[in-house]
């Protein structure tokens, strides 16, 4: 069964209390389904989500800041404490540096905790896929928030970061994303040798994101 | 009565669970003494701290980010409806670009979030009151964090940064912070013209809260 | 006469010898009418212009870095000793934080720099003025690059800006700039109180960049 | 024979004419020993320099920035249109972004510009040669500006970052650097499996850099 990691970013819908509603949608789906839903809802909201669901909280980003005097920044250990189990790093919309990835992604790993890095092209996957995160995510930032699949419209960036991932490091996984909306993006991502997809708002601003959410599964 | 502004950063005693337990002390002293306790507890904190306390819940930054396709950043609507009533702008330890700053003291103003704007000298504290915000924190850098208050090492930039700050609107309140420990830092704080102070260490990593903070209040 | 900053940014034109040939023509529009013309060649230009006219170059930005072990900024001494007589801060295409806009402005003056601070409103403005640069220039970021100029489109930004400035600081003179193209243009500008404008594609982007500065001049 | 690159930095000794200077020194022994000697100068000496001697020219950094409407940023073009010939990226001084520096190495080879990507340790450095720049360089940041060699208290990350980049991409070199001195640094780094060294302060500082490099170079 297909990986779904769902972004909830800082859409109107996930404002406050809205972040937990969402979550319970997907921590449900989850349970009656046996699948595997990620979810990464607003950093202010990181604790109250992750006390009140079982399925996975990620944050959508960390910093690569030291327990201690630091001010606004949020480090590792935070996450972890605050309920989370994992972290988006360098998602197209909050870039890092190369150093800080390969330091946020070490560390995790000693925290246990888990990492989807970012990418926007097949080198980039390449060369996160050097720093052995659990998932390489593939976004072409000219298709995140569009209504086409980059599993369409360039399915062989999915493919070709797939092939040079493994190349590199065996045991990273492969999330595709941009554009994701339906079951049908889902299977072509799992058939160019993805092992889920990694989305916003298909689920976050759907009328009925249960309803997108088993669709997505094949359910 | 002086304000207490507690910047709880991200130190080990607030990670997780820590968070809301120096929450509920700072709220327990406020309802006790009715003192002005203002806390910023860490990121991920922030919607599980305000849900349980009285004492108004700053963020320790906000991004100018806008609501909508943004990932791990922090804009000032979710902090309002996470349960925040303000938010730290430009701590030392994240500091922004100026035009950033003013972006975010219009917007607080208009979604009723109160501010807290953080300079380093006397005419950065000058610039920061053309914004407006409800507070000026007068911190020099070199002494954040250490054991000697800014009101005995440098009580000009306080006096300075107060008469600077007033002659360019006569609204904005000004706070003092680096190394305050004691009542008595306090007191000449508020001698030097100041409302109050802005403090982390002294409070977060004393062994009793609760005693420095009626020690801070005078009482 | 008005003052007419000209910054070339990173336009084609400019690239290579061709910041050269600008500079010169500026240098000889400048000789021949006795008008003050500040120029802003592309960094890595600044020493080959500079030692070859006698108008005032300027670095289009300069990093609050110190001489010694640093990479690819550049110190406002290195400017000065390039031949470089001031610095653009905190151009809209290159925010700073405002702690080191002061420490730049503040470090300018005892290295007899001259400064030109950009905003982006009437607060930013103001903001500025407490730093005392020499100059602040005004410019909304959503008519940079246009083709109406801000005297036409937003009259009163540059008024209220000059009111606030120089409520703050007298010493301080405005510049204004956002689609500035023509002498109207800067005419206007000085009736509204600047002491001249700020300008980039207007001069760098003409077919005849002598004509457009005699022009702009009143010439 | 070894590649020597001497990053300028921006010590006090390559302020102004001193860049020129060493430029010189560093033709000169060039071309009296046939080594392939790469420096890299201010930023805003770029041009001077380049229009004077014969050996390769890189500049410090560059931005990810468009030829067009920008202001103080350095795009890859104009560095080759002032006369360089390549570029360092990602120095510790200067990280970017990993997007960042995928964009810059890939555009470098566009416009036949040589590329330097800096790295910190054997993860980064294999993910570097991803982007297939001309060299990868391992600095350990705790060393640089020190007085030992990396290859004295570290040779491992040497050997592995040469073992690491030439199983990812067998094109790319290695050069090493941080605390490199004196010849037998060179030759240890040439054992280890590099291609040549990356310094600044052992020449830039040097009383006699002509001395020095020739010592380098085993002349």
């Amino acid at each position: 069964m297909p990986i779904i990691a769902v972004n909830f970013k800082v859409y109107p819908q996930v404002m406050g209390a809205g972040a937990l509603r969402l979550a319970k949608i997907c921590d449900e789906v989850a349970s009656k389904t046996g699948a595997q839903i990620i979810i990464a809802p607003p950093m202010t909201e990181l604790s109250r989500v992750a006390a009140e669901v079982d399925i996975p909280v990620f944050a959508q980003h960390a910093d690569p800041a030291r327990v201690g005097s630091s001010t606004g920044h949020v480090p590792l250990e935070f996450i972890r404490e605050s309920g989370g189990s994992g972290v988006i790093i360098n998602h197209s919309e909050h870039r890092m540096g190369m150093a800080d990835i390969e330091f946020l992604v070490k560390k995790s790993k000693y925290l246990s905790l888990e990492t989807i890095v970012c990418t926007n092209n097949v080198p980039v996957s390449a060369a996160a896929a050097a720093f052995n995160p659990n998932y390489v995510a593939i976004e072409p930032p000219e298709l995140i928030g569009g209504d086409i699949s980059v599993t369409s419209v360039d399915p062989s960036i999915v493919s070709n970061s797939v092939k040079e991932v493994k190349r590199i490091s065996s045991d990273v996984a492969v999330l595709c994303g941009a554009g994701v909306k339906k079951g049908e993006d889902v299977k072509k991502a799992v058939e160019l040798g993805a092992e889920g997809v990694l989305l916003a708002s298909g689920v976050v601003k759907a009328e009925d994101p249960k309803e997108v959410l088993l669709d997505l599964l094949g359910c």
